[in-house]
């Protein structure tokens, strides 16, 4: 990726495609059909350029199509077809190509099947990042967030049954059946509240505080669960991405296994774009970098300084002067560990050794830079 | 109940009904009992197949008096039938089998009297898994959350008077009296807001709008404090649950007692059935498990080896290479103990004897299986 | 207290409503009195029995006119009379006797006068448990709850203005001045949504979306804040109040004074009125219990035996046998430290001699008790 | 400020507006404007006194353009005008002053022009304190939160299209385009439900059901990371806070690094301006002090004694009798450290060297006071 020109040739972008990750012109074909849809239903609008809208609507079909036999290929090239059919991803690749096309073929008007292309959007499911963590935290949590939603359900019927017993005979057109009554539960006890069907019996309305006193607590109890499972996510998530980078940066060699263990806590990885400005000279600084892998140059008044992997740099904002003293911008993709001013701190008072390694090669740079 | 064939006799299921958890025919007979009674509120679906409706009920009611009469006779058996009969499932039971009948008796049309099998729902009650923990929580952080109640019902009560002074003379039907102005007050603390009652008045609204702040406030404290409370729970049901398995694992007998305090920490219980698998040929793996009781076999490629109590399986992929290299999965009910690359690294850190058990022991499996 | 016999007389209650706690009469008197303010303005109510509802408000309002001249009284003869007139229990208790007759006398009606006796229920707060810990709570996190108020009051201000500008000439009755469109916002953004005012424009509807997204903001902000401070809150409020207890119990004294800030974290104080069963014969037992002050009787088959300050009970259910083996009740007021069979375990694996003492405790019991 | 007397004279205040703080009539002429703007489009208020609220919103108006005007030269003068410009400040700055004369200049009528003065609240921005805090918690949870809203966006969009393909003939008023339906789903999925528009097929109100639930979902996960990230802020900015200013206490100086890192976590940074009463005779005491800079006066029956940097106060309250003796105040603006109670005891236990340089120092004082 760090090689190639601004202005990828379309095999380039046939490969980015085949792979993993989006592509822009993916997102750009994802944003376009979702307002073209959109479109499609205002009248003024689409009256006004119904050419132009279907003409573009087809171009993001044909775009996806394109992916989809470029990925079809591209999998059974390397014999994973069938895994790739029948993988999360595929379904969707499969569903956005063919939806569209199969309503119209059916017989359906082109301002019905064209609403199938929201399905596009389930496209960028697996760009979101992050979106493993929130897995892991539904999936760790669900014991809990299972019963809470029994509770929930219950809740629901009871109140509905109640409801339609104590208000069908008032109001025969809003309670006149159980499924009924569950819509005003629903909507009662998310504390939506449409306020479309509201009970009138003294009862009824006695019953109806309850429910929303109980949303409310189940509200509490739903999100207290998730609060707990993410900060434990959180701390989990944060340490794998640092162990692997710690073992890069021999500086971190010289420690103990327990030590070890300890700093990669106290570490945060960030990956950076080449060409990226990590520290603008002037600015207030509060955190110091490793390179796990990568290249920075450091942009100093007569020369440019390179540090390669295993480096590090930043420390003498956190060692008294807090202004950072030069530029400093990645020039490969690269993968830095941040060390916080708290951590930082806290690191040395545990570790004086690493605090005279520091301090060491701080003087060093500060005597050659002067 | 791993002998029991896949087809249980009558006296198997009996013995399963007396027994204090929710049999399948038990789930069956509740989720059906739920949609037939609220198909009989709605009157096309009552209208078009009322016979089959009221035979499905009158089946499932048949089905709540076998099993209320059954768990009666057991616990007489067992000279508990006391203790059965005013223990919460015991009403619930009792509630299940006669409250229909009991209201058919005494007059009530079919159509209302049915309406009480929304008491089969809380048969389901005991059978929630982590209801437990959820009542700890409630029952631990009770004082707080009666507080919060407090401070709840008296804004309810003052805005109420507040609103009811304001906007007696300008809205009589809404607010002519407190208990009116309470049902406005209740839908707007809880942030429901119905919009069928609003006040009118620039004071009233006024108010309104400090309750509808004191709303948010309310809830954030519940959840404040459920989220505290939770994650304490979390932390000690996950203890008790590992110390017992723990003591059952030889590897961490020679931990001293401090030290199997850590680890007991770290580890995560699961319980799974018989022919489960665990770990599949392939897949990135982030854990490994050690056998607390039951049995795994390990699907290699040439031989079928058998890991029992004790024994622990899954750390190559924690100690080098990601991907998963066999099937492993359960041949009895099994219980293992599952400890997580994160947790594996700390442990490991903190305890290098057990560092190298672990690695000796992958060594020679390594070998083994070449 | 525990003298005292089962129907205090007259100066028993004036001492206990001239201290600090509420007396029962205090709260039935609260409670009815609420009550009837509500039946005071329900028509049908009143008009059938409004000789009863009347008699009863004197009778409420005498009984807080009686409080308040015992407490001044009883504050005046310990010197504190200004004091006590400017506490927020002296003005709440000053208004409760004085509001409905000033209003009275001032030519206020029957039912508009009564409605003051809302103050009333401002009695119930300096006796809410954990109210002290909530105050606490919002003190010190006050900062960022303020930032997230003005946050909330700049979003209220700029989208009614916002709003007032693009629909004051579609719905002039709705949006006809910014103090209109801030009573629209106001719902809007605590997300109750009376939907009595709703914006029409489409630009005004966009708006209004992001005025709801920034309602779940909101809320978010303020109940993480909430959730962090009430877990520390939590934490030093336990340790406070087990850090005395402690100090009283002979068996922690051999402890070192790292050891014993470690035992207090994880204690838990409770207290019990006398004649409370602490633990029932047959019930599963978690928790082990240290007496700081106070005494319980242990009903053993054919003796009792009583425990006194510094002594422990119910260790055998964490040293093995699951159910307990005697009810145990207190003989007197007592607080009890509790210890979590997560703790015990927890402390018997770091301090080994504090083990052996329970065990051999343990066994000296089991064999008295043979 | 120290020495400033109560009234500055004008070029002292052309000083402070330079400064980066708000002064006290920036605040007074943000607060009267917004109340102004505010009567402006009432019409009775504005009819009945438009010389009055013209004239003062001239003043507000000449107040910001003078404000903008000194901030402008006083960059210049130091060679920032550029930077002053482009930052946050100096845009809402620049748009205090210029918005509404320019929007008057271009025609637009008195009513509208007033309204650009909502761009006056944003000056308070950098004044909020712990706004740096939130943003920092927002930057540094951007990912989980950017997943969570993604996943809102989706969920959007998929309801809208299915409400809009269910809903659209039976009511083409509320559902009769994509956008209009956007309308109900922003408002369900945020549970503000205003209930303007509502779902009215049974399928349709099936997916709404879903949609609300997903709702209270998407609060709990957004909850969830806020109280996660905020609860890592909290630490992070109160250890960063402390660390400066314990440096300053030489009663730390004998500590060792690890020991002052202990410290750090547990002191908390208070700022106090000159004349505050810190301690209050006869209060119940909780917490102890270090005087990081400035200095205060212990009131002692007989004479006043001061106390200068580095000294400590208050710990009679935690050593044994726990109302506070003396009254103390600042008399120069200062920073103290606070240490709570509870931690005070942990730093004993852990440190019990300090403990003895307390007693000792507790000891003296107390001879000597006496």
């Amino acid at each position: 990726m760090s090689q190639s020109s601004r202005f990828p040739s379309l095999s380039q972008f046939v490969t980015a495609t085949a792979g993993r990750n989006m592509t822009k012109p993916a997102y750009v074909a994802i944003t376009s059909g979702v307002v073209l849809i959109m479109l499609l239903t205002v009248d003024p609008a689409y009256a006004a350029m119904h050419y132009l809208i279907d003409a573009l609507l087809w171009a993001c079909l044909a775009f996806f199509v394109f992916e989809w036999v470029i990925r079809l290929r591209h999998a059974a090239g390397a014999g994973r077809r069938a895994a790739y059919i029948f993988s999360f991803r595929g379904i969707v690749d499969a569903a956005s190509a063919l939806a569209v096309p199969i309503a119209l073929v059916a017989g359906a008007s082109s301002g019905t099947a064209w609403l199938l292309g929201m399905f596009w959007v389930l496209k960028v499911v697996p760009g979101i990042r992050g979106l493993r963590q929130l897995r892991r935290v539904l999936v760790v949590e669900s014991g809990p967030l299972l019963s809470v939603l029994v509770i929930f359900l219950m809740v629901l019927f009871m109140a509905s049954v109640a409801e339609f017993f104590l208000e069908r005979d008032v109001q025969p057109a809003n309670f006149g059946s159980i499924p009924a009554a569950l819509w005003w539960a629903v909507a009662t006890l998310t504390t939506t509240g449409y306020g479309d069907v509201v009970p009138l019996t003294p009862l009824g309305r006695l019953i109806a505080a309850g429910v929303m006193i109980c949303g409310l607590g189940v509200f509490g109890l739903w999100t207290g669960i998730l609060a707990t499972g993410f900060a434990a996510e959180t701390r989990r998530d944060n340490f794998l991405r640092s162990w692997e980078a710690v073992s890069k940066v021999p500086f971190f060699a010289s420690l103990g296994p327990s030590a070890i263990a300890d700093v990669t806590q106290m570490l945060r990885t960030i990956d950076l774009p080449m060409r990226t400005t990590i520290i603008r000279k002037g600015q207030a600084g509060d955190c110091m970098y490793f390179i796990a892998s990568g290249e920075v140059e450091v942009d100093l008044p007569g020369k440019k300084i390179v540090l390669g992997e295993g480096a590090f740099f930043g420390e003498m904002a956190l060692l008294g002067n807090n202004l950072r003293s030069a530029d400093i911008t990645t020039t490969r993709v690269s993968r830095l560990l941040m060390l916080d001013l708290v951590d930082f701190r806290l690191l040395m008072a545990r570790h004086p050794d690493l605090a005279e390694t520091i301090d060491a090669e701080a003087k060093r740079r500060a005597l050659e830079n002067k």
